[in-house]
């Protein structure tokens, strides 16, 4: 896989005389705002809310993981109408099947004065679940609230069984980004796949470019499920849930396509393998990135395989959802010139 | 699982005057040198090599994976004679079955000017292997050399099929590192579980202290297959291996057992689990993590679960060995005071 | 999940005197006639192909999985337009969410003289995959003719690289029956699940009865994906593939939901599970049946689990699609009467 | 691999002319009796208690997995010393490294009035265990006693949770059969692996043959916890555990080596795989059994594999010990005449 000339240049968002080059030096604002009625439940097919041409800036906001349903200290999970409710879908204009979408994180804030954990049901690395089920009674539902301070950029984790408090620094990012899926399927905002969607990955965060591939015409863009930090693993099945602010830009690598999610900044490229078990997620995402190296920067695929064996990074974002999702990784400070 | 004050004594190496109150001031330093001849390629009970008291100080050497065998390019793989030569055992006197063994890892050293790294046979992540094999033909072999500079502290990677060369900072570590396992078992040197062995853990670095079982009078302790540094996931199948000097303390945590390998320094504490497939590694590790932040730090196990779902940390060390391991991790800033 | 009386007669359905009291004497008989015009890709919702009425009797058939496209030796992959066509969907009258379908297998028949066999591009059990790539060179791809002899009831297997053959006895067997998925999904006709699919399960044969889950209005029922015999885990990707005439009969069990696909006859009871790994494929399977045997049979759930220690049988149908599938049974004599 | 012409007429045990050809007509008994004192708890090197020729037929019991420890109701898990005692080791005169050693299994008896089967701490596909830990709390320990009726052949389950009993036909095997580890290992009797050991396969029983690698002088081999019946997987952690009287013939294929356990009867070949996940065992399994059907029987390897996608057996012994095991296998009418 390949990208052209336009993709280096789009790639480096960080880079004003650059991107000077590659788009309007004022681009064009979208806003959107998402409401509980507005959002959908599944990455697929369906009305554009918006559309947004190549070089558009989207500014829109999303609910958190519960739809926003639990609001003080004692509200139920029950409240909860449905899981991950998605911001969207956006049409990106000339986007067709074969190309590949790119997503600008431009900036994500946090927005409201708290986040929430939760033991959701059938979720968690460390318990019984629907996919790895049990005969063991459930885990007892429990909520922790933590609340944001702004000024410090931090959410305070209060333990429920004892007199103890700490303070965690803000780390936002988008747990559910992705297009809708190829050769017709939809897929629950709870699923993470070749499309994207519920990664669970701190890589979407400010400062990253997302890759995902376009299945359908206008890619119908999704994203959602912020959350203001979450440990490797999600263990518990949630991270510090929130609803949230985003800047995103968009842009097109026309005619080339990605099998799956790819993440670039200005250090590091980063690929995303989604499945079960996580040797398989580990498999995807590394074999990814030999050929992501062997085709964008010239080593052969066993140069590439040894050097990624000595500097090579892998990431477990999450455990918890249907499929797991490891993201594997290189410095580009280790690799050949660009081709 | 509870550490005793002593413990809490003995894991804090880097402070000097907290040491002075616990071992002499003059550590007794135990040289021993190990040779083709006298290396093992199992983890379990043999004629110790030399006695050592808790306190003392072992200055000793390793081979490499290949027993030093592979001294040229060209060298084939055929001239090893055994995986993973293991210095020992060494005899730690008042180490009993129940107790647990510190081993403080002080120094290590790149004990020569060049390292290896290759497809070893039935090795490595992206191919088929002796566990997960297939009807593929195999990868054909091929050896790295990679030219150490103790000036600037690097290896280089120098690509087999591309006129590439980049440098790679030195992290020394031990690959190898354990005791005699429980029941009577022994166990390869290629294999990790829970008496350590061949972890492929970079944490088993200069600076860290690592908890391992007692489960034979005086524990029997080996290490070996020194790496000058490692990818995560070690994916093709080996480190940059090196022979290596260490110096190592070693301490005893009387009555006190100790289910998996842990590590621990003045940042962080960090459980081992290693097992197939990763899913379950990082359950048993993750799991430890909750018992050992529950017994040492007082916190309610869902309380630590959920903590651990904001900030622990997954370091996939090797997914290529028996086993496949993953470290999970929490800094101590985020804990309470250690009861 | 317990079913009611109305279900215990319904899933007798070679008990003549029994079925006469459930449904009319003369079931109506619906036929279909499905074309690679009309054939889908997805378990989703689309427009009916037709309405059936419960205790209706559909008669109809299916493309073979590679849409009748290979019909000579010497055509190759690419001329097949999309795997596992399937015919339907069929709209069932008076199924809604909550109820369970009942689908009885009452005859299946090879509707052709010659079955396929191939290595079809990322599958096999044996072979990297696109969920378990590698960096090896992926196998040829080969296709192997089976001449189908409808008088000995048998398929001819004939080598490609030796001069041997041998004749299998048929066991012909839907590849794909399933409905709709829950939450809006759609899912590809490769994929099993929790809606049925492409569970490739010798079970789905005549003789069986099927429960599927009801998840939207009319339950949307399809099947294809015929195959003539296929061993345990159909490792090489595929079975003796050919077009299929399927006559089968509906009921509904109305406000009782079954959340996998269970099949039944005389003498046994069957849950499925399907994910990945097989681990939790045989967790998902034998959980059910404990829950089923909990529900219908009034052992407590640990005497269920320990009786199927003894008694219970896993069958892996197949290790290569998107999620693999495990059945396990037990005989009901073993079980006590129905509640 | 290829088994010589010796090797031929070995593993056609029933067939009388045949034998007579290849063994004394009147074979050597070797009588032995073990005890609780004399069992070992680990495959490995160890003082043999008793030599065999080729030839030879070994006349043995064997304890429970217990070690007959518990007696009556009531007897709890504390009163056992040890998990699955081994009569053992003997000492095959004549065995070498890279033979393998042929087991004929004549007879089985089960040796007592009664079975036991027990939720054993750690064990159990449907439970936490130590290698796939949780933070549920434990299922309680339960035992159930099995009357075993010799006359009828059976056993007989009675709930403990309500008044429920039922007939099982017994199928006496062994639960652990295997000898001394390659490399130097030593195993825990309830680890299943490339010597045998704790393989849970109800195929170790009369009419077998069972053939093991050679890995030290002598083979070394042991056998143990006797099964009266066991379901598929051995779900809850135990199968019908007894004391077991066996009747076993030994003999040698000089200079050819088996990587994995096989077993074959008149009908059948059958080859095991044993490791984690079960993805992984049935790999090993059916890639073994690609290998020996192109060795003894000439197709090439991916006819093989294709043939096997249509005809191939899969059993899921256990999923309950440190490794899982899948038998995969193939009846002999479906193969050509062996070379």
């Amino acid at each position: 896989m390949r990208f052209s000339l336009l993709a280096l240049v789009l790639v480096l968002p960080l880079s004003a005389s650059t991107r000077a080059q590659s788009v309007p030096s004022k681009p064009e604002v979208v806003p959107y705002h998402a409401t509980i009625e507005s959002v959908k439940y599944v990455f697929g097919v369906a009305a554009p809310v918006a559309h947004l041409k190549p070089g558009n800036i989207l500014e829109a906001n999303s609910l958190d993981c519960f739809g926003n349903a639990i609001k003080k200290p004692g509200d139920p999970l029950t409240l909860v109408k449905g899981d991950n409710p998605l911001t969207g879908p956006f049409f990106i204009d000339g986007a067709e099947p074969g190309d590949t979408l790119v997503v600008h994180i431009l900036d994500l804030q946090v927005d409201g004065n708290h986040g929430i954990g939760a033991f959701a049901p059938g979720f968690g690395a460390l318990n019984q679940t629907n996919y790895t089920p049990m005969l063991h009674a459930p885990l007892p539902e429990k909520i922790w609230f933590y609340p944001i301070d702004h000024a410090s950029n931090t959410a305070t984790f209060q333990a429920l069984d004892s007199n103890y408090k700490v303070k965690i620094p803000l780390h936002p990012f988008l747990g559910c980004i992705g297009v809708a899926p190829a050769g017709g399927e939809a897929r629950s905002s709870i699923v993470p796949a070749e499309f994207g969607g519920n990664m669970d990955a701190p890589e979407a965060s400010a400062g990253n470019t997302l890759y995902l591939p376009v299945n359908v015409s206008g890619a119908l863009f999704y994203f959602g499920d912020g959350h203001a930090a979450m440990g490797d693993g999600e263990i518990a099945g949630t991270a510090i849930e929130v609803p949230m602010k985003a800047r995103l830009q968009f842009d097109l690598v026309k005619g080339k396509h990605t099998n799956w999610p790819r993440f670039e900044n200005e250090k590091e490229i980063m690929a995303v393998g989604a499945y079960r078990p996580l040797d398989d997620a580990l498999r995807i995402a590394y074999t990814e990135l030999v050929s992501w190296i062997h085709a964008d920067y010239g080593l052969s695929e066993l140069d590439a395989y040894q050097l990624l064996s000595q500097v090579g990074k892998v990431h477990v974002t999450e455990m918890v959802d249907p499929n797991y999702v490891v993201i594997a990784s290189i410095e580009k400070k280790y690799l050949p010139a660009k081709k």
